[in-house]
């Protein structure tokens, strides 16, 4: 019977290694792996037209098609990613606090890698490369199971990034790939008690209702992002328009993109009408009472619906705004606690008061004040790449990068103490 | 039918009101529980003694009535763990990290509270008030759930901290004790999903595999502990006597006493006949061939048997000792790694390389040098109190004091961005 478990152990016994390695020796074999990337551009698109083809042969929607596919720009931003990581910091062996008990013992806390992390994910071929590079820089060994869509990209990924570091004098082990497609697969990654220390699930909520339903290891959630935008009488209504208008359209499908406006009532009589101009055409609004009748005679071409109770739970992920006009920031602020998934929530505000008590009271990843969402992102933040954004407040939290992938460890120096 | 979720509604709203609680406010709270429990001695007592009562009458073990027990010098060991709390920084809202991006978007990341913790914990009384204490600073609600023998006690001990926190200016609803002492009470923390942000199960092997197995809530295991103490060729034999002496016998039933002495065959002729006449009559080792070789005839009174495999993998947490010779370093690291728990472990030696090569490739939550594994412990750390000793590696590691009761958020401030 197939079974991962040579997987596992090649992977915790190449991590053992890799805890050890230097920044030096890290940063070295990634700059190998991007070397081998950029050189072998050829064979890997090829490798990737062959899953598009058999994708649309599947028939396939376009968009994901889309999100399947690689060609030279995006190659390039998964070196950028690479380079990025590469100039990061070494998150591993800091000395985070450090003090001296009465006895004498000298106690430090001190980073140290997670140790062997596992990601499930959807067709985006990018997020090989992209955990590959923090798992390594992070001294953690890497499972990847993406989707069965993309497995010829994804084994010509992992083998370029295999040559490159044999090349750069790395550990090669470090990285696997799940390859046998079936669920199988999958529940022996989430069974793995002991061999994965971690694993993240990275795509559709269906995928990670799945892993956190079923996982008997560490998970750390991703993704579901119902995020608002809070307009508080203060705010600039043309800068409140374009910051809505970009959360919502710059990229739809994205989870940090807008998908509920809360409106204080006095803001809403001059940013509704407004907001309905220029999303004529473009996104469906739906409204509740309020709302609407600020609106009042709705603009040529605008899709305007009333809003029903789902609306407010729904991530759209799509060109659909809902909208809600409350009475008071309390109100506002218990609104977005209550149907908010935690991700990213903007207030739009001059109030500095307004935005302290905002940004202290709502429970998210990520609070914006005067700021589109769509920048919670670990690129955006710096970080290169990112294994995901967390929802959860278990370990990590919004978008992962090389933090997310250390731990502790306590080291006590003595000279024969013990315990009386 | 009976169910906690109007008490978990409560400590959530609660939480939200604690969480934007000032040190000064909290402190002051505390120390009006530290009052309030000062001043209540009699009650305590007396619930205590109902409970002791009723253990006794159903045959409970004196060991574990021992646990059971407050007296005063228990009580006033309670009031100073509250003290170390108060004199500690408040961990919520330290700004962790600040950059700026190209755009002007400046980003932080601040330290918040959890959540809604619970606990989940066996006989002793001392834990009501630590875990209590430590969630209240951290800006935690915590359910708390203790052992059916001791509820008389907790009840006690719960009405009481909310006196004081009555007394103080607290927040009176932020403690609860679920005290219905059915098994499906335990069965719906754990499904408490959304409704409790980390459970924390403290006491013996059973409960805590339990609780790992159903919770479909993030768990924090703590608790069980396969020690080992490495005695490398140059370390300094009395002094190894003493600490292995130490470390087995001043507390059997700790996590952090030593169950696997592992010497080098070139320490092993010097301090095992040494040890095997310090432990005649105290404790039975279980040695493998080699190490039974270098006792040579065993004093009068040593209880000496032949090692078998179970042995390298028990927490005896009993007057009883593996003994495991080996011949390298390395074949001590990989041993201690196989078998070990992840939770302290100890190399004494006068060679720094030694020393350091075990530190960095021994993976446990607490590592020590030259010292008694008995120290792995949040009185012993400064912390106060503890909510038990994590032995995992995600969120939180080794003994848990504030800092685990605590997660990120990042709050960016911006003028307008939107993302391009």
């Amino acid at each position: 019977m197939y079974s991962l478990d040579p997987v596992f152990d090649t992977l915790r016994t190449a991590q053992a290694r890799l805890a050890l390695e230097s920044r030096h020796t890290k940063d070295k074999a990634l700059q190998a792996v991007m070397n081998a990337l950029d050189s072998n551009r050829g064979p890997l698109c090829k490798a990737n037209e062959a899953d598009i083809l058999k994708a649309r042969k599947a028939g396939m929607k376009e968009v994901l098609i889309d999100r399947l596919s690689l060609d030279h720009t995006r190659i390039d931003g998964i070196l950028e990613g690479i380079a990025t990581v590469i100039h990061q910091d070494d998150p591993i062996g800091k000395v985070r606090k450090g003090w001296t008990l009465p006895n004498g013992l000298l106690v430090e806390q001190r980073t140290v890698a997670l140790g062997v992390a596992a990601i499930i994910y959807e067709s985006r071929p990018n997020v090989t490369v992209d955990a590959f590079s923090l798992a390594y820089k992070a001294g953690c060994a890497i499972l990847l199971r993406g989707s069965s869509s993309a497995l010829e990209s994804n084994r010509a990924l992992v083998g370029i990034i295999k040559q490159g570091l044999e090349a750069g004098g790395g550990i090669v082990e470090a990285v696997a790939l799940a390859q046998s497609g079936s669920r199988d697969e999958v529940e022996e990654i989430l069974n793995a008690r002991g061999k994965i220390d971690v694993v993240i699930p990275r795509g559709g909520k269906e995928l990670i209702r799945r892993v956190v339903d079923h996982a008997r290891i560490p998970v750390i959630e991703t993704g579901e992002g119902n995020c608002h935008i809070y307009v508080e009488p203060s705010a600039d209504i043309p800068n409140a328009v374009a910051i809505i208008e970009n959360a919502k359209i710059q990229k739809p499908g994205a989870c940090n993109a807008v998908e509920t406006l809360v409106v204080h009532r006095d803001a809403g009589t001059a940013l509704l009408p407004l907001l309905a101009q220029r999303f004529a055409g473009k996104v469906e609004l739906r409204c509740d009472g309020p709302s609407r009748r600020a609106i009042g005679t709705p603009p040529p071409g605008l899709v305007l619906k009333d809003a029903v109770m789902e609306d407010w739970e729904t991530e759209f992920l799509d060109y659909i705004l809902a909208v809600k006009t409350v009475d008071t920031l309390e109100e506002a602020i218990d609104f977005i606690n209550r149907y908010g998934t935690k991700h990213s929530e903007a207030i739009l505000t001059k109030d500095l008061k307004a935005a302290e008590a905002f940004s202290r009271r709502v429970d998210a990843a990520c609070v914006y004040t005067n700021a589109s969402t769509r920048f919670t992102d670990g690129g955006v933040f710096g970080f290169g790449a990112e294994l995901g954004i967390s929802t959860q407040k278990f370990h990590a939290r919004g978008p992962m990068g090389l933090e997310a992938l250390t731990t502790i460890q306590y080291r006590i120096a003595g000279s024969g103490q013990i315990r009386v």
